[in-house]
C-alpha cells in the first residue's frame, strides 16, 4: 500500500495544487480519481466535514482542504522549501494565499456561475479584485520573493483556469487593457518550469467546462 | 516608539484573537484603537486590500487576517507554541481554524445579521455546521491535544461573543438540548485560565451589539 494517496479530480486546481508540492518535494504518491457525481466511501471517510476533494492520506491519517495540505507537505517531508524561510515572508505568502481562496475564488465564482443581481454585484467585485492582484504583480514574477512557492501554488487557478472558464462561461473578466500586469505575470506563470509541465491540457479543460455549461444552461 | 503595535478594536473577537497571542508569548505591545467609522490612515495605509482590523506592526512592516497574525507571532517570539510541534497536529489545528473562519463565522454571521431567505438558509446551515462542531467537541476541553492552541484563538468567536450576539439578536441557534458537547465546551473553555482574564466584559459587549441591533433595525 502507496505511503502518500492523494484522492482527487484531475482536473480541478485544487487537486493539482497538492500534486504540485508533491513533485516539488519528490514525493511519490498514488493518485486516486474521484468521481464527484458518486463519492467513494473513502473519500466521504476521510473528510466527512466537507467531503471535498483533495485529500492527501499520509500513514492512514487523512488531511483536508488544499493549501493546509501544501503547508503540511512542506513541514512533513525534505526537498525544496514551499513557503518562504523568513517569517514576515511565511505572513505574506500566507495573506495572498488566503486572499486567492477566500476573496478572489468565491467571488469570480459568483460572477462566473452565479444569475442575475448576484452574478452582476460579483462581477463589480471580482474586477476590483484583479486590480488589487494587478497592482501587487506589477513586475513581478512571484508573489513573494524570488522563488515560485506557496502563494504561487495558490494562484493556479487565477493564471490557468480563470481564462479557461472565461471561455466557457462567456464571461470575460480579464482583459490585457484593464489588467496588463496581472496578464503579463499570467502569461509568465504558465509557461515557468515549475508549472509548465505540470498543468492539465487546456483543450482537455475546456471541453469539460464548456459540457458543464451546457448542462447548466439546459431547461 | 513600541516595537509591536496592534491597530484594533477592543470588543472586536478578532484584534482579541492577536491580544491572546501576544499575551501567550509575553510579548509587550501598544494597543491602538480604531474607530471603524473613520479609519485612521495608519490602518488604510497599512491594510490596504482589506481595510480592516486587526493589523499587527513588527519593526514598522503591516500584517494583517487574524490567524495570520497568531502564526506570524507563533513564528517570531519565544514562549511557549501556540500551534502544536508535529506536523499532523498542526494540520487538525489550521483545518478547525479554517473551518470555524471561513464556515461558521460566515454562515452564522448571515443567520443573525442577515434577512429574509438568506437569513433563513443561514440559520439551517448554521445548525449544520453547529452539530459537526458538536461532534468534534464531544468530551474535548480543545480542538487538538492537550493545550490551549492556535484552533481554540480561532474558537473565541463561537465560545464567547456568539451567546452574546445571539441575545442581543434574539435568534437564538445553541441550545444545550440539541448541541450539549458544543456547551460544555463553551462553559470550560470561557472559564480556562488561558481565556479568562483576557476577555472583554459581557455587559459592555452585549449594550455595544444591543446597540448595533437597534440602529440596524430603525426605519
Amino acid at each position: 500500500m502507496a505511503e502518500v494517496k492523494l484522492l482527487g479530480v484531475s482536473l480541478s486546481p485544487f487537486s493539482r495544487r497538492v500534486e504540485w508540492a508533491l513533485k516539488f518535494k519528490g514525493v511519490e504518491y498514488e493518485f486516486i480519481e474521484e468521481d464527484l457525481q458518486n463519492k467513494s466511501p473513502l473519500l466521504l471517510q476521510s473528510n466527512p466535514v466537507h467531503q471535498k476533494i483533495p485529500v492527501l492520506i499520509h500513514n492512514g491519517k487523512p488531511i483536508s482542504e488544499s493549501m493546509i495540505i501544501v503547508e503540511y507537505i512542506d513541514e512533513t517531508f525534505e526537498g525544496p522549501s514551499i513557503l518562504p524561510k523568513d517569517p514576515y515572508d511565511r505572513a505574506m505568502a500566507r495573506f495572498w494565499a488566503n486572499f486567492l481562496d477566500v476573496k478572489c475564488i468565491t467571488t469570480i465564482g459568483k460572477a462566473l456561475f452565479g444569475k442575475g443581481e448576484e452574478s452582476d454585484k460579483a462581477k463589480e467585485e471580482s474586477l476590483e479584485l484583479l486590480k488589487i492582484l494587478d497592482n501587487e504583480l506589477k513586475g513581478k514574477k512571484f508573489f513573494v520573493g524570488d522563488n515560485f512557492g506557496f502563494a504561487d501554488i495558490a494562484a493556479n487557478l487565477m493564471a490557468f483556469w480563470l481564462g479557461i472558464l472565461e471561455e466557457a462561461s462567456g464571461v470575460i473578466l480579464v482583459t490585457n487593457e484593464k489588467f496588463p500586469n496581472f496578464c503579463a505575470w499570467k502569461d509568465e506563470y504558465i509557461n515557468c518550469s515549475q508549472v509548465k509541465e505540470y498543468l492539465p491540457s487546456r483543450d482537455a479543460l475546456l471541453a469539460h467546462f464548456q459540457a458543464r455549461f451546457q448542462t447548466a444552461a439546459a431547461p
